[in-house]
Parts: structure tokens; sequence; C-alpha cells
């Protein structure tokens, strides 16, 4: 048995460079649409074991790479480790989304905050090495946070919100407290992705997934600018190269001038936005990626070709595109509609290449 | 006793003729932050009861006005009185959003689905009728109704939902299903609409809050096109002249090029969109109303002043800008900061226009 060559069309399309077809991957391509995977959280007993436990992230991790052919790999985790590391205590209610057991959203609770201990981490980082030697160079592997402003969303509030209203209201009365906290995010979440990136993550991306719910002008100050930082404060890799990265903040479709020049090599767009005129707004700045929506997987096969044949030709024939759903896939995705999906993909944009 | 002048500032604005100062209204501006609105929803025992007496909201709409100097009155009413009297049942369970007894999310109800007949919403024009009465050509009166697709995710879900999941996976799956429901939902939002302005509405506006969480051809398909239709069926005031009319689609920042050719004198634009930026793209084709964030109004009265006055130096001293928020006040909002948000704007607007 030979290994099958080394996919970095993925990488390549990161950093706009020619592709024979345009890459694929999915936010939570590992997650509960997936039997195997709903198995192997119901063996490590709940949502936190299984993403602090490296072998079980890896086995979760390769599960949709083992069903589907894949452009990448994503680490499975959460988008909240940092701020858990920074003791405030992460939990998943049942059925509910995540939590904190301590909020960070006075003067005292954020005056304390530091950039924790990377060792609280490991597991993280341990992951990323077993998932590395686990694929064994057959596909990249993207390793990820939530954005400075979207782990300070979940930090104020102590859990999701409608409108995140005490977060908004700190940007506008008190934004010295929120700049502070923001600050030591930005911080955090720099050296969180290199321990990543030391570990093995071939890029990284910036989950800002509340970003969208700020005024223009708060999002330029507090989550854009500290999304920078990151970008900024992030090493080469291994091979003394750069490592792409991509910044997805949902909702942002009205900001991508700006997002687009933030320094990330691939701006994430949600679905809401016409990918054909985020490139004519973007021009050949950055890489695209996205944006189908998610709930085109739970209506049937051939709307999935049609919708997914549309966003592959909106997306044009010149390099740069990495196809993506524009947000996470919803639990009740049939599997199958993702295998016509990534099938439908690769099909057309290798033709709509054979053509161009 | 001398009647104070009319006040058409808000009209002549919708219009963009210049107006000595920007004219000011806010989303929800008779609502439960004013103790004496909660003390009139208590006598009439519900929040349906206060819409549906017409002697009830007129008070209510009236509220406001003899608290502060605003530039409009708004109807006191609900976004889903039509699907309710297509007989869908709505109702409000205690401290949630709206709620109705039947959906109308299949091939039968679609199907069965007409124009009510309007004497069922004879209610809200006789409260048109007697508001129009109490203010005496004091202040123009804005008449309003959800757009044809928000009514249609109300009607489909049966209640408010984090993503209108269902909506958008039949717009994907079977158009023609929801163009039916969103056909006869255009045809009686402008029948509404029509017996407003018969009634005395001197503005009409149709909010389409839900049309934000469409793919951008999804939006244009289904939102934007029935917004258009039902422009297009309005007829003249009383007067003979056109009603000036204001579409908003909260999250359709993006799409503001194509949302200021639909065909409205003004667009709303939420909190999120960058107001100067905003005017840039769609030049002077249209008004903008806008766009202050709600939850501004929960920091502090020096805050209130500072970001008010951004918002009207965004705006530009050209004429066409409506000031509002960008959503609906909240019930937390301290009275004395709205009084400190309208002095603002007068007194900004007109310092401004005075150094032009």
């Amino acid at each position: 048995m030979t290994s099958p060559p080394p996919n970095d069309t993925f990488l390549r399309a990161l950093r706009r460079e020619p592709t024979p077809y345009t890459p694929v991957w999915l936010m939570r391509q590992a997650g509960r649409y997936l039997p195997e995977y709903t198995a192997t959280r119901a063996r490590a007993g709940s949502f936190l074991a299984l993403a602090k436990t490296p072998s079980l992230a890896t086995e979760v991790t390769l599960q949709p790479l083992a069903r589907f052919p894949l452009d990448a790999a994503i680490l499975f985790s959460d988008i909240l480790t940092v701020p858990d590391a920074m003791g405030l205590g992460l939990y998943f209610a049942d059925g509910e989304g995540p939590r904190f057991q301590r909020t960070t959203a006075d003067e005292a609770a954020i005056g304390a905050l530091t950039v924790p201990d990377m060792a609280k981490l490991r597991y993280v980082f341990d992951a990323v090495a077993e998932i590395r030697r686990a694929l064994n160079g057959r596909l990249p592997l993207i390793g990820f946070s939530g954005s400075p402003f979207t782990l300070a969303c979940y930090m104020i509030e102590g859990s999701g919100s409608a409108d995140f209203a005490t977060v908004r209201r700190m940007a506008y009365g008190r934004p010295d407290l929120l700049r502070r906290l923001i600050d030591v995010n930005a911080g955090a979440v720099a050296a969180y992705l290199n321990e990543q990136i030391a570990a093995g993550a071939e890029a990284v991306m910036l989950f800002d997934t509340w970003g969208g719910l700020l005024s223009a002008a708060a999002y330029r100050t507090f989550s854009l600018s500290s999304m920078r930082a990151v970008l900024q404060a992030l090493k080469p890799g291994p091979d003394g190269q750069p490592v792409p990265t991509i910044v997805f903040t949902k909702g942002g479709g009205q900001w991508l001038d700006d997002i687009a020049s933030c320094g990330a090599s691939a701006v994430g767009i949600d679905w809401t936005v016409d990918l054909a005129d985020a490139r004519r707004r973007v021009g050949h700045r950055v890489a695209l990626q996205g944006n189908l929506d998610p709930l085109v997987l739970l209506t049937d096969p051939d709307t999935v070709v049609r919708e997914a044949t549309a966003v592959v030709h909106a997306a044009g024939p010149a390099p740069g595109h990495v196809f993506n759903l524009g947000h996470g896939i919803v639990p009740a995705t049939p599997p199958d509609h993702v295998a016509a999906l990534i099938e439908t993909v690769h099909r057309e944009s290798r033709a709509t290449r054979a053509s161009a």
C-alpha cells in the first residue's frame, strides 16, 4: 500500500495560488450530524471531556475525513478554551450553548485578568500534534480560536445571548474596560495560536461569531483591531514560512473592505453575502472562504447540487476561493447531502477552470 | 390658547427637502420604558387588548409625544396583525414574543391562504383615524406593517426563532411554496397599508425584521421584490399626493444599494451600518432613517449625547436624514436619556446646518 499524495489544495487556495479545483471543508465538519461522532461523544461522557482528551479529539477530527474527500482537517475543540484556561469555568448545560461559572464583567474582574499559562491548554496542543501524526501529511490541519471580542462577549454575559446587551452597553459606556478585557484576550489568543502553530497547525482561523452585533465604529475599535493585533503577533510555522490565516466575522458582510485589510490571508463570509459582489469589493487582496447557507443541506440532493454550483460560479475562476458553509453545519444534516455537496464543488470547480 | 404650528419636518426629510433641524422619532417610542404605558397596558389586560382597542391604542400612541418633542407619531400596533386577520390566532405568552396558534407551513395551508377581509382589521384603521383626530395636525402619523417576508417567517415557524431554519429551508427547497405565501402576504399588506392611508396615515413603513437572515439572492427574490410590489400598489393619500414610504430590513446593511432602488422614499438602517458610508453608497436617491444603537440609551447622559452627536455628524448636512434608533427602544431605557437624545439631535443638527 502506498499513501495518497499530500493534498495541499487548501493551503494553496489560501495563498491565492492556482489549484486544479476548489478545496472544501465545512465548519463543524466533525459533529453531531455524524453518528460516529455521537458514539464517540457518548463514550467521552460530555462535549468538554471529548475536547479535553487528545486521543478522542483526534478520533472525531478524523471521522469526517474517512467519509468524505474533504480538503482540510480542523482541530476538534471549542472557541472558548482560552477563557476556560483563565479560570472562568466553561461548561455546557444539556441542550444549551456554552456557559461560564464566573463572568468577567466589572472593573475588579477585568482588572485582575491576565494571559493564562499556556500549560493549562496543553490538551489542545497535544491534540494538534496527535492529529498531525495521524494525518501523516495527507491533509493540512487548521487550528483556531474565538476572536478576542467574541471571547469577551461570553466572558461578560456568562453565556450566549440574543443581543449581548451588556457587552454593547459596555462598548459605549465603558470603552476603557472593554478595551482592557480585549487587550488581555488578544495577548492570550496570540499565545494560544502560536502554540497551536508550534504543535503543527498549518493554518489558523479566528471565529468572530459576535462582532456583527456591533456598530461599525465599535466593530473596528474592539473586534477588527484586536484580530489585527493577534495576526501581527503570530510566529512563522516550523518551516519558517508564515502560516495562512482566516478571519470570519459572522454578520460582517458590510465591512468586507475593512476586514480584507486586517492582515489575514483569507476572509470567511457568511451565507448572507453575495460572493461575487464580495470578490468585486475586496479585489484580489485576500482569499475568500464560504458561503453556502448550511440550511441548504437540509433540503434535497438536487437543491444541494444547484445551490453549491451557484456558489462555485459566484466565486468565479480566479484563484483564492475555499468553499465552505456560511456557518456551522447543523445536526439534522443528512451525511449523504454532505457527500453530494463536496462532489459538486470538486466537479463544478474543475469544469469552471477547464472552460476559463 | 393657540395651537402650535404643524410640524412637518419629518415628512419634508422623507422627501429630502431642507429642514431647519433633523427630525427624530424612535422605534417603539410608545412602550414599556414609559410607566404611563405600563399603566395603560395593565388597564387593558394584555398587549393585544391594548392594540385592538382604538381608544387605548390612541392613548399610548400619544404618551411619548406628551413627554418629548418628537417629530412624528407612530400608530401603536403590532407587525403581525395581518396574519392574525388571516385566522392564524396571534397571541403573546407571558414574557415571550409573538406566537400563532396555527402555522402556515405546508402545501395545503399555503394553498388555502387568501388576502383577509380588511374589515377584520377595522380596529387598526379606527385607531389611525382616532390618533389623527387627537393629533389635530400637530405631528404626522406613521402607519406600518410587517414586510411580506417577515410575516411569512412567523406564519411558517409559528413564533420567533433564532435562525428561522424552516423558512430558510423552504426558500431553497420549496421556493414555489414560499413564493405563493409571500405573494398573498404582499397583496394583504398593500391592502392593509392602503386602508391605513385612507384612514389618515401620512407615511407608511415596512418592518422587514428578518430579511437579513436570507442569502443575498433569496433576499432579493423573496423579501425585496415583495416590498417593491407593496410599494407599487400603494394609493395616494386623501390629498392626491404620494405617501412617503420607509423600508427597514434589519441586517440589510450590505444590500443598501439594492434596497435604495426598491421605490421607497427612505431606507431604515440598523445600528451596525456606518451612516456616512451608507450615504456615500446610496447617494441622494433616498432619505435614510437611523441608526443609533438602542443600547446607548442604557449608558449615561454624557455617552448618549456623544453617540447621538456622532450619528448626526455621520449623516452630514445634506437633506434626507430622519434620526431614529437602529432597532426598537429597550424596556430598561431611562426616559431621561430619551429626553437628552432628542434634545441633542435637534441642537446638533441645527448647529450643523448653521455651519454648513
